[in-house]
């Protein structure tokens, strides 16, 4: 049978902003502009970064993924969580409900988030055809090999099946240096 | 089958300093005092720490842990390796040949290391009763499954068996973080 290889992209700290907040943070009718575009369809790494305030510690520069979204939302690494002191806990990307709040500082004003901080859960986008062809359908869980310098098995790699999605596994910065991989490199669906 | 149930030690950066070190950075005659008893029978958190120096960026408290041994070596995590800029490699502890430097620096004085950073290989020590009971031997590649809050299945664990060594398996915290797991929490190993 054909193996399943998925393309590994490494997820550093970064955040998602709403429309009022950009504007809250680089004033009014500031948009967004893109240094980067990635993986996924219509997606970019902004220009502009914020600074993250926690109650132990910030980060200075947090990169911005555009385009606005609905909510605001910072994904950060347990590593950096245990840096800034925020008890963020493991979740998909918007599910943010009682999840901690974090202060975001930008050149024009800030904003004390009550929620959306979270460690993004791993996951792999899948274009509808993909998971087709595999057989994999939207919430499954997965077992994926990643054989880097230090080779683990992630289970619980949750699916997520999308027309406008493209073929990529979203892991953080944690998981990335304990597998001893970075982007680019592939993982394997094992089950 | 009885389970192979073992212990999990999450290794946070730490240093081991030879005898001619600990007296350039605490002076001649300083000896190290006990902060806590580790797992392993003789090894010890001392309460004395020193800063850790790297070309961009430093650990102001690194925990030295105990007794001396023949070579200072600085164990930390690929994330920490990243932030203070050295390029440590993924090695068994004791293996620090061509490993890159750092500074030290004690209350009393400073060390400009050549070698010794290092990234733990994750490793379980077995006293021999525990290897023998299981069909280990020493240098064993084995994979421990991780069932906390991100499941997953680390590869190449090294078996390490002595007479001296109590049953626990060492890893860092990118690994304890991609797991989801902290000291004192279980692992399985699977072969």
């Amino acid at each position: 049978m054909e193996s399943k290889q998925v393309p590994i992209g490494v997820s550093a700290r970064h955040i998602h902003l709403s429309k009022e907040h950009i504007a809250i943070l680089f004033g009014d009718g500031a948009e967004l502009s893109v240094l980067k575009e990635l993986s996924q369809p219509g997606q970019f790494a902004a220009n502009e970064t914020v600074e993250v305030v926690g109650p132990k510690g910030s980060f200075p520069k947090v990169r911005i993924l555009g385009p606005a979204r609905g909510k605001t939302q910072i994904e950060i690494s347990r590593t950096d969580a245990f840096s800034i002191g925020v008890p963020a806990p493991v979740r998909e990307s918007g599910n943010i409900a009682g999840s901690p709040g974090v202060t975001v500082k930008g050149p024009k004003g800030e904003v004390v988030l009550e929620e959306g901080v979270i460690v993004a859960a791993r996951h792999i986008h899948f274009h509808t055809s993909d998971a087709a062809k595999w057989g994999i359908a939207n919430g499954d869980l997965l077992r994926v090999r990643v054989n880097g310098e230090r080779p683990l098995v992630f289970e619980d790699v949750v699916a997520r099946v999308s027309d406008s999605f493209a073929l990529d596994m979203h892991i953080d910065t944690d998981e990335a240096n304990s597998a001893g991989c970075k982007t680019g490199d592939a993982g394997e669906i094992l089950s």
